[in-house]
């Protein structure tokens, strides 16, 4: 399947690496093709940059954004949430019309220290953000609550039996995603929130997902669902 | 142990009822005697008006704010975290000094439709706010990322097997409540997320929470930090 990723970053690269090591079709989007090319120092967490990465993982295709959009039959924003409408605007709404848009951001602003805040919460999401500029693209909002290793591998932690939550508007896009996420990473236990206003409910867990990435010290742990 | 607790909705009567049946000589404090007592009607979940609820808890004592944080060797509060800070300064400082106030407040705003907004979060929580302004007061956040009928008896869901979030300043303060969450509820997964600050992680969770709720139609739910 053809797949546009949008972000080259840590997100963007694991999710393309697992997608074409089972066969996808995977081009990334960047604002600046070589701007992404010419950089060559890791990342703050020791993260290979695009280019070295890109050695590594050849059958992933780079252009930008709109390339990226164009190219996938659908498209993953795996861009910082900050940045997602602007990364978007610049894909073009005309090639993401009709397609599922799974959105894995987060609007973490590092700005003003760390922790981070969210640069939107309360009273709106990056996921409704991106669903009202959008608004005939079918967003999907999951896989944002879980480190990006655990992503495409639950079963890294506790066998896999750990819980994902899934929102947006579109119940049949909803459906489909939630199938690409068994099919490709082995997620088993997904629970649907319901509509894209359900997204305030998964970026503003991110503030106490960060605080036990501190106290257990390590990124590696999701949460049950226990009932 | 001679307790207050602050508030005398579903939260203080149900954590006074289940201290009263351990021993416990509990004062609930309110801001207006006359008035809680004068109420009949069940609040908007079925939950039996207080003067109901004291003819089956007749051990329960009722006073003021202040009576009730004068009585207590240990303080909860268990207002709505909109009106906490009000509560607080009601139950005066010298009342609350040098002791633990456990803190299992949220700061729900119900003034602007369901489901309800936070009115601090992002850059603060309430848990800061009454630490700021009671620094002689030693406070934990916890027990206020489930429902109330899990605070008392974890063990309704799970086997009792799902986590529980501390935080504070006061190391001490926060093993004793620890110790005393064990003792009293069962409580056996917590997870000591560090300093107040820490309160803005577990009152922005709230949101999820909420919607969890919906999806699962119970608040009989809660999560296990699985790594």
């Amino acid at each position: 399947m053809k797949i546009g990723i949008l972000g080259t970053g840590m997100v963007g690269q694991t999710l393309s690496g697992k997608l074409v090591e089972l066969g996808h079709d995977i081009m990334l989007g960047t604002r600046d093709v070589a701007g992404t090319l010419a950089r060559s120092e890791p990342n703050q967490y020791g993260f290979p940059a695009f280019s070295v990465w890109q050695k590594q993982n050849p059958k992933v295709k780079l252009g930008t954004f709109a390339d990226a959009a164009k190219h996938g039959e659908a498209v993953i924003n795996a861009t910082n949430g900050t940045a997602s409408l602007d990364a978007l605007h610049l894909a073009g709404e005309a090639n993401l019309n009709d397609k599922i848009l799974t959105d894995v951001s987060n609007p973490l602003d590092f700005s003003k220290g760390l922790p981070p805040t969210l640069s939107v919460c309360n009273t709106d999401s990056v996921g409704e953000q991106i669903q009202r500029a959008f608004p005939g693209v079918k967003v999907v909002k999951t896989l944002n609550t879980v480190t990006v290793f655990l992503m495409v591998n639950p079963g890294l932690v506790a066998g896999g039996d750990h819980t994902l939550f899934v929102c947006g508007n579109d119940a049949a896009a909803k459906t489909q995603v939630s199938a690409w996420l068994k099919d490709w990473f082995g997620w088993q236990d997904m629970i649907d929130l319901g509509d894209i206003t359900n997204a305030r409910g998964t970026e503003m867990y991110l503030p106490l997902w960060l605080r036990l990435w501190g106290a257990l010290g390590s990124g590696m742990f999701n949460v049950k669902v226990v009932k």
